[in-house]
């Protein structure tokens, strides 16, 4: 099962080349994850609850950090004033760890542009000591568990 | 009469200081023009047609550019995960530029957390000539002149 | 007297149109002011002291937050791997806030690119009352007062 | 051998964590790129020459496009106003693509903070045909070829 989110491009996103730029295709992976699951606790202020809410219901002072990332640029993402397409999913839950990983397609052409995976880990902001995945959220995400996009 | 957009903010458009970062509120009234006029001609890949496609029909080779921008932070804006609601108007039509007006709220609270104007003129890229205002276009603007934001 | 200071591009600075994107210029302004006034305390880590540290030495808890901008772009500004040159001054100091001047050159051409005025109040983090400018500050101001950009 | 660059960060690459943003750490090494060969040939305009003008050189209509990117993040990097010191070097050399390699240093603690790789490609932006690497060109980058970060 994966979630399909759709998110916005930005005309400021496209640099030199007149693309999206390979950095940007990242801020719109992090929108990704927080369409999916929810913005961090702690950040921000209310909007709407999400589905699957990993990040919002974390613990007070607890950080999600990105701890990987990988990502493979297959063809270039292009501007359209039309959100791009990105299918969301989670292709490994370890003890410490989670990795989501994602497909983001033209929304126009269907064409798929790219494909990536970023690990997170939960850490106490202040001590920096590593949370455990819980339980409860392991069996919230069992849905959403697939193929990794590398090896 | 005004246009009101919503343009989705981003986890990342948070500074240090946990508000909306200023210069990102310039980058969302980019995005809040290019929802109202389209996005400019010879960028990006075709999408959805605006109402007012001041922006996407300008001629081959021609760019809008800024000339001038003036905003004034009202009260901090905050991340949400529901898109910030922003007015659009045009305050000033002269012969060669316009000005487009926009105050932006929080999409919960309703509160006014900014207001700005944008000068923009077009250019021919390759001469660096400045394109009149053509009267078609100033007609297609009349019925969304109203107060600037200043002065 | 105006400060100095030369504040990198970066080549993701520059959209579609092959310049640097107007929204940038804002954002090389606000190192040009962190480079002259120092890093807001509470924010990041120590680095080099700053002859002006008007930012780095604000009480616990307090932020620096611009409450207007004005910027005025007079030729488009080109990346180059070699820092902008950015003129620095103050050009009003006020019971609560302070305005900054600038003025950008290209650094190959020496042209002036674009001038900008950034009013900064001081808050209370917590509270959200306004600080008023010690006479200290002023004093270490004084020198670097100068001709305001607009009007 | 590897390239030793200085990458000014910028405060407003902290995101409301604090840190520097994963996304912004890639913009970063963007920089780091460009420090090391040159910015791509047509794009920006004229500064300094850099020793290993590998992007700087490229044949005109040429693009250098990132196909993939791996990154790990060993612990956050903070913002400080004295620039990020990386290494960079050459992890491989394949007849279509080369893999550049970096580590991002502190630069006051000296501690390690993130390790990458980015492969690239060279197309004609025209007809999108991928260009091989010159003999030439493996021969400038014959001294800075080093151990892979990944695997």
């Amino acid at each position: 099962m994966r979630l399909t989110v759709n998110v916005p491009m930005r005309w400021g996103d496209m640099d030199a080349y007149g693309h999206i730029n390979n950095v940007e295709v990242l801020r719109i992976l992090e929108e990704a994850r927080i369409h999916a699951f929810g913005p961090p606790a702690g950040t921000g202020l209310p909007g709407l609850e999400v589905e699957l809410p990993i990040f919002s219901e974390l613990p007070d002072g607890t950080q999600a950090l990105v701890v990987e990332h990988r990502v493979k640029y297959l063809v270039p993402l292009n501007y359209r004033n039309v959100p791009a397409r990105i299918e969301v999913w989670v292709s490994s839950v370890k003890g410490a760890s989670i990795t989501v990983a994602y497909a983001i397609f033209d929304p126009v052409t269907g064409l798929k542009c790219a494909i990536a995976e970023t690990s997170i880990a939960f850490f106490h902001g202040g001590t920096g000591t590593v949370l455990r995945i819980s339980a409860e959220k392991k069996a919230q995400l069992a849905p959403f568990l697939g193929e990794p996009n590398f090896r």
